[in-house]
């Protein structure tokens, strides 16, 4: 990763390159005032976690990419802080699954949808994926939106009827239920309105799940439970319930 | 507050004011690089504690502030984000005490001193308060420590026997407690290396813990219970773990 040069025995190792990210990307412009303050509220709920994959984070990100690949229209959502975090880890997902990305944020200005497009063009280039990016020219509106927040991609999310929004907006996420839609939120708190709402939600860091599905995809024999939703948080939160206890 | 314009009776108008401090901070150049993301970190704490001050933590507060009174040589100390969160509430508690300020930041450059000195005594006119703000000249250094991480002020931090440094780094904390002083700490992750290592930790959101100890300092009778410094950090971690339960 440019310019990042800690040393990856380093126990904080990870951490460190995702805050790399994070820096680059807001130089680059393609982050929201607030991204800061969410990546830290991420990071208490990632501590407490213990900066791993839990067994029951691992079952959800299994049956979310299992949702992913039976869907007739998947698409996957990137805002500011996905793309900055795991650009290319989307775009391999999405290489996989033959579908879309689309560039979607919360807080909308031409400036940071310029940034983040050309960023996800260049990663694109990089890895010599032949993805489709969408999010430049929206044609349709999250119903139960207001303002830019619900400008959305006809061909994209608006018709799909599975769709991967990691760390999305409480509001955005349940107006994405209400369509109709299953929806898949990776997000650290287990106690988040997204987390709740969502139809399927992975409780872990955003890379380490994106990778926990990347590397299912390429299992040739899977068996994947039944998922309940409830039991799914309730265990995320028994952990960190774990983790304050001892 | 410049520029902040939410209503007062918004569920999350304490938030927001915090996050807006923290706006304005950053763009004065007072705020290390880390800061907002230290920030969400407290923020999904506060969030876990229910953004109230415990019984505890208006204990500690309280023992704390007696502590301070009772010092023979006082000092309160500010790095960029307590400056940014809290200047005038740690303005009007050296003023209580009689004791100087002194501004003292991990990653130290003349840039952010001036920014955060000059804020300072911005702060101070306005209140109009005769109190002493150190850090512009430091003269002693924090054995145990390198770099500019260890300098401090000889009739400040050096020398005193009780000293307030909310939001503290672990080592410096460590390096000040070994110097025998009574290190009060401000912190809202219970298990953080500072919390754990300090003499007193307060384990609740900045502003709201200055306010506990401001308004005890106005109270005529006084009685604080004896102090037990696990005891203190057991109850934060038993709300936490009650809110994660539920």
């Amino acid at each position: 990763m440019e310019g990042f040069a800690a040393d990856p025995s380093h126990p904080r190792y990870a951490s460190l390159l995702m805050r790399h990210r994070l820096e680059v990307a807001a130089k680059r412009g393609m982050l929201a005032d607030s991204a800061m303050i969410a990546h830290g509220r991420g990071e208490a709920f990632d501590y407490m976690l213990g900066e791993q994959t839990t067994p029951n984070a691992r079952h959800a990100a299994q049956h979310a990419l299992v949702c992913l690949e039976q869907a007739a229209r998947p698409i996957l959502s990137l805002n500011g802080n996905v793309t900055a975090l795991a650009c290319d880890e989307m775009l391999l997902l999405a290489d996989h699954l033959n579908c879309p990305l689309e560039v979607n944020i919360f807080y909308r200005t031409p400036e940071r949808m310029e940034a983040l497009l050309s960023f996800i063009e260049e990663r694109r280039q990089v890895l010599d994926l032949e993805v489709k990016v969408l999010g430049a020219s929206p044609d349709a509106m999250i119903p139960g939106l207001k303002g830019p927040r619900a400008a959305c991609t006809r061909e994209g999310i608006f018709e799909s009827d599975v769709m991967l929004v990691p760390l999305e907006d409480g509001d955005r996420c349940q107006a994405l239920v209400n369509m109709g839609k299953t929806v898949i939120v990776i997000d650290l708190n287990p106690l988040s309105r997204s987390a709740q709402q969502a139809t399927i939600t992975v409780v872990d860091e955003l890379s380490r799940s994106l990778n926990t599905m990347l590397a299912f995809a390429q299992e040739e024999r899977r068996a994947v439970d039944a998922y309940d939703h409830q039991a799914n948080l309730k265990a995320s939160l028994a952990w960190i319930a774990d983790a304050v206890n001892r």
